[in-house]
């Protein structure tokens, strides 16, 4: 069975005979013709030493070498935006437009540009000079870097075009790719794109390296290996809190972004002001890209009122008429119907028909909306948060803005946390209680505004309190921030002028790098440079 | 059986009739009278109780609260320095004057007033704001923070007094102050101080908790408690991971300092062109503070030749002559001598005489240099790398210059590095090997200057790779950038102006607030604000 080749080393390799496995297409439940190998040690190995290579050559390279090549990589991407939309559409089912043609797609060159500006200017190293001590730091690249993309987002956040990757190639990392096995054969077109753009820009050849998938001890192992740097991690927590584990025994810093069940709080001045768009904007949220997505609304959050119950009754009319849309993968139609199931058995009442249950065919699962209590959710809040990874939610009706406060403070780490209110004011004095309870325990505290968009901006944080990450101190979107992730703080006390990174030299070496001189940030030369 | 009281919730708890502890006098051997108990699990479950609660009134008050309080601990220091100095020194051994009262005590206060300017302005918080999209995002406190100080700084690194005290303070997170059972009596005098100061300045009174000792199975509880925020440890590395193990599998962020032997290279160049010079330097910062400094230089790599020959034949004469100083315990001296004959047997070489062993008495052990060759080295890079704390070192004379390269590939995450070369260029081509394969070992890189001062400078890496640290992107010196260890990152997404965070409203909070708005960092308002 010839199957697909691995990319390491530089070489495109070619492992016939080792088990393989198909990626499956969601909207038919078929598998898709190419075979994928499933990586042995001997190829981690191989990897890992080609990667420490290329860490040392990207070192003497001056950070042009990296912005040429994310601005030529870019280029490579955009011109082969139907190619990889077909592919990817087929491996995940994710509409072909607007989601990956005109939003996702665009969504990822864009970063990689912004990580290109970045890598150029080396702002998002944070230099600092004490210049009457002569002591001077900054941030500098850890060493190779595993990235393990997650299934929903084919492009955006793709082990091999996505915010990690770009993040570490800015910080300049090489990239040990291990491709999401939903969609092996987008990661592969992917590769291909960066080979090209590698091959045009001079880089070290394995400064990005392809495997699809390993066993989990080899993935364990890969975080842990004294020739990694760091690792970047998104998808289910619990293969995340195995990697973790082992990466952190072995003191390697990885990056996670596992799950979170997003708490909106719809105050009841909101729900009386502006019923009817708050159900827009739910409906559109919570079922967009099927429920897809890490910061999905999953755990919305009202008092017990006529008013709630109203709206709550229409929430499940519309999740009940509107159609359900197609699943990642069997795995994710299973653990999603899973999770439902539990939640019922756990006390939660279902709001809206369960579908027939259909073996085969398209991956899919009825729209469902599941209610408890405030009492419910505290008598047991650990089951109440399984994040429900779907077209799926819990709706936690409490019975006073105490019992509210109650579960807020009973909330684990979430990526976001939103509050509705009204705009007159009726809702401030609760809101003023809630907030800083919802703000400790999330990454991205939002007011009337859904979750679901997290904007590449330097401002976004897509991170959070443990378990959505695995420390609150990080993001994953938002360049130049989530590039110091891959990097280590590295202090030059009482070095000779020539010999320190160009970033720390007497002269702005772009004369656009922000640095903080004796406690004013500048893009100023050292005074009397130059 | 009367015991000191530890301070919890505000209050001094008298535990007569639990287990206790008496510190130890270096200088002579013998306990000193007062007892302190060990805390039960009790104990920690009610400070962590009264943290949570402090947490959530330091929230309430402004940043000034806690820049009032810091400055009024630094001068309650300040007034009381003589009987800090007298306790201490009876605790510790270390002299009086200079190092206590002229270095490490003012050191002491300085940190905090920075701290308190920090607090006060609120710049460590790196507000990050996106006019267009309205997203900002800042570093906010963590929630109770745990501190475990070491023995070798009972004022600087002190739990209740130093770094990470100052540190988690000015981000506004509470401390419990778990003292080092060297030094009990000096910490209890600092926390009487800290609870005037208090009082003064009307924070909550458990914002400061003292307790001595615990169990190490309670240890472990404390820092991954779900109450808990972070920890900061500064130790001895094998108690800092089991520490660690627990808070990673907790997800609790854990600051840890742990161990380093600090390489230091001396190129022949330096040897030919300062050789005495450079004697000096290095038995002055060997021998300081009887080699007990985290950043003791324990670790000297040469190149085989004669003048090294020479130079170490004279250093080991300089060792071997000065007197020995009196170390922090007895433990300190077990383990020393310990480290020293595991040395030996691995077939280390002493080039100092070993003084003959005297049971009780004075805490001490003969100043000792051992040597092995490269070649030794790289057959057994973790035996050759045991940090011996104390008035020890290890020569490794080198063969080559690649036998170097390779000994600095093999070297284990360190605190610094330095690397001495002559000033005319004939060692220039040797330090470009070494630098950049030292620089990615270390959280410092030192030229020509020896490790063991460690500036207050917000330039200053008091860090570095695993295991000299738990995370290498983190610095235990230095303000403001030390205070980010105990802060998590929080964005605000759409928020009504008077709803976000003071460092974040459009108008600069203090006119000094340093912001990153829109790619900026500035102390301005934002546009059209004010």
């Amino acid at each position: 069975m010839a199957t697909e080749p691995v990319w390491i080393a530089g070489q495109w390799r070619q492992l016939d005979g080792q088990a393989a496995f198909q990626a499956l297409d969601p909207s038919t439940g078929l598998p898709i013709e190419s075979h994928f190998p499933i990586s042995s040690w001997a190829d981690c190995d191989l990897a890992l030493d080609a990667a420490v290579d290329a860490f040392w050559e990207l070192q003497q390279l001056g950070p042009n070498a990296l912005s040429d090549f994310l601005l030529a990589y870019a280029d490579a991407i955009d011109s082969d935006a139907d190619g990889l939309v077909e592919i990817a559409h087929r491996e995940t089912a994710l509409a072909k437009a607007p989601r990956l043609k005109d939003v996702e797609l665009p969504r990822t060159t864009n970063q990689l540009r912004l990580a290109a500006k970045a890598a150029q200017t080396g702002s998002w190293s944070q230099p600092i000079i004490d210049t009457k001590l002569n002591i001077r730091s900054c941030l500098e690249p850890l060493g190779p870097v595993a990235v393990f993309g997650p299934n929903n987002f084919p492009f955006a956040f793709g082990s091999i075009s996505g915010g990690d990757f770009a993040a570490a190639i800015a910080a300049g990392c090489p990239v040990i790719a291990k491709a999401n096995t939903g969609h092996p054969g987008t990661t592969l077109r992917f590769a291909k794109l960066a080979e090209s753009a590698i091959r045009q820009t001079g880089l070290p050849s394995a400064t990005i390296q392809l495997i699809y998938r390993t066993s989990h001890e080899d993935g364990a192992r890969l975080v842990s290996d004294p020739r990694i740097g760091a690792t970047g991690y998104t998808g289910s927590r619990h293969a995340g809190l195995v990697l973790k584990e082992a990466a952190d025994r072995a003191g390697k810093p990885i990056y996670l972004e596992l799950s979170s069940v997003n708490p909106v709080v719809l105050l009841p001045g909101a729900i009386q002001e502006r019923s009817d768009a708050l159900l827009d904007e739910y409906v559109t949220s919570g079922l967009m890209g099927t429920g897809q997505f890490c910061t999905n609304p999953g755990l919305l959050l009202l008092l017990e009122s006529e008013a709630s119950e109203q709206w709550i009754g229409k929430l499940a009319d519309r999740y009940q008429k509107a159609p359900a849309g197609t699943l990642l993968s069997r795995n994710v139609q299973k653990s999603l119907q899973q999770g439902i199931s539990l939640l019922e058995q756990a006390g939660a009442k279902r709001l809206t028909t369960a579908a027939p249950a259909v073996e085969g065919g398209r991956c899919s699962c009825a729209n469902t909306l599941l209610r408890i209590t405030g009492t419910q959710f505290l008598n047991d809040p650990e089951m109440f948060q399984t994040e429900i990874f779907g077209n799926a939610a819990l709706i936690v009706v409490a019975s006073s803005i105490s019992q509210l406060q109650q579960i807020l403070l009973q909330l684990e780490g979430n990526l976001t946390g939103c509050i509705y209110s009204d705009t007159q004011g009726s809702d401030d004095e609760w809101y003023d209680i809630l907030a800083p309870l919802l703000a400790h325990r999330v990454g991205r505290l939002l007011n009337d505004k859904m979750p679901t968009g997290v904007a590449v901006s330097p401002a976004m944080n897509h991170g959070g309190p443990y378990p959505s990450t695995g420390h609150p101190g990080f993001t994953a979107v938002g360049i130049p921030t989530s590039i110091g992730r891959f990097a280590k703080l590295t202090c030059y006390d009482a070095l000779r002028q020539a010999r320190l990174p160009w970033v720390l030299r007497d002269p702005n070496p772009t004369g656009q790098t922000w640095r903080c001189i004796d406690g004013q940030w500048t893009t100023d030369h050292l005074p009397g440079a130059r």
